[in-house]
């Protein structure tokens, strides 16, 4: 019996991920009751985030600014590119701050399942960036999937021409990783890359 | 890393009950790559709630509209009228369709704890409504919590003087409640409300 604005808003969190209908409702009650400390300052972020999105056409990060913040942060090393699928990832990885050097999102994987081929992936503007010049490495952050890992061995035959060192992310036991409670797949990687006890 | 205006989009997001900052992160990433599905319709739907949002001057509920759209509905009973603590109870006992009658919010529930007096409730309006005439039966819907209660017996005692019928909800085992995982309470009322087998 809300009325339809208010509907209209629930139904519009509700399909954010990891809301369902009952907390978008609760949401939005607390949005109504804190409508000054909640609703004023959620409203303004998502109108200035609203006007200045774009997506960073070096790397194809989301920000308001482009370049954006990653690509134009003169401390990071320019000389190593990370190959990620998706800006998830990116931001994933940015968190860790474990990695120093730059970004490329694909923007998805190959999927022959999906029908998703190797010119609907940012593939060419990578390949342009290291023919550019100035990288010693890349990173392919690809998922430990199936079609993660076909996009990266894909990826991995495109640039082999390169004078550049390509690496992939290590596979094997999760940290805190139970043997009992991983999967085969995961038991079967962690004993095929295992190492000398240092 | 990420712009302030993303960052404060994410704070923003992670207030809200059900979102954490992991959650508020993976949302707005979902309202970036969504611009036109998601972060649209959001945007709108919060702005046309925020310029409209108003309090029920009847029955506190907030609204887009006042009085609002549950007692400017004719074909609820205005003769029944049920009072809850807060506006989510209201919507809870709304969705479930089955109080056919008007509410009354109260904005809280007295707390010595708190310091909560009546006078910070809405109930001289509740009175005041009742005073007005035309109404039966007045159901105390207050949680069945210690302060839930006190306030329902405070507010049994200052309307007994009307002639009308003042009720409250049952107590008692929650459907699909198992007596095993039940706490104590939740069984001594249930205990001392037993019914005949009819």
């Amino acid at each position: 019996m809300a009325s339809p604005e208010i509907e209209a808003l629930t139904q519009a969190l509700a399909r954010l991920p990891g809301l369902g209908p009952r907390s978008a409702r609760r949401a939005v009650l607390h949005l109504l009751k804190k409508r000054e400390a909640a609703l004023g300052p959620l409203l303004s972020a998502l109108t200035a985030v609203e006007e200045r999105l774009t997506t960073c056409s070096v790397c194809g990060n989301v920000d308001t600014i482009d370049p954006c913040g990653v690509c134009a942060d003169p401390r990071r090393d320019s000389r190593a590119l990370c190959v990620v699928e998706e800006v998830a990832d990116l931001w994933a990885l940015d968190r860790s701050r474990l990695f120093p050097g730059r970004f490329h999102v694909l923007g998805g994987r190959l999927s022959a399942l999906e029908g998703i081929r190797p010119e609907d992936l940012a593939i060419d503007s990578l390949v342009r960036r290291i023919e550019a010049g100035g990288i010693d490495e890349v990173v392919l952050a690809m998922n430990a999937t199936l079609e993660g890992q076909t996009t990266a061995h894909y990826i991995a035959e495109r640039i082999e021409r390169f004078p550049i060192r390509v690496t992939q992310l290590a596979h094997g036991l999760p940290v805190g990783g139970e043997l009992d409670y991983l999967d085969e797949g995961t038991l079967a990687q962690a004993l095929r890359a295992r190492r000398p006890v240092s």
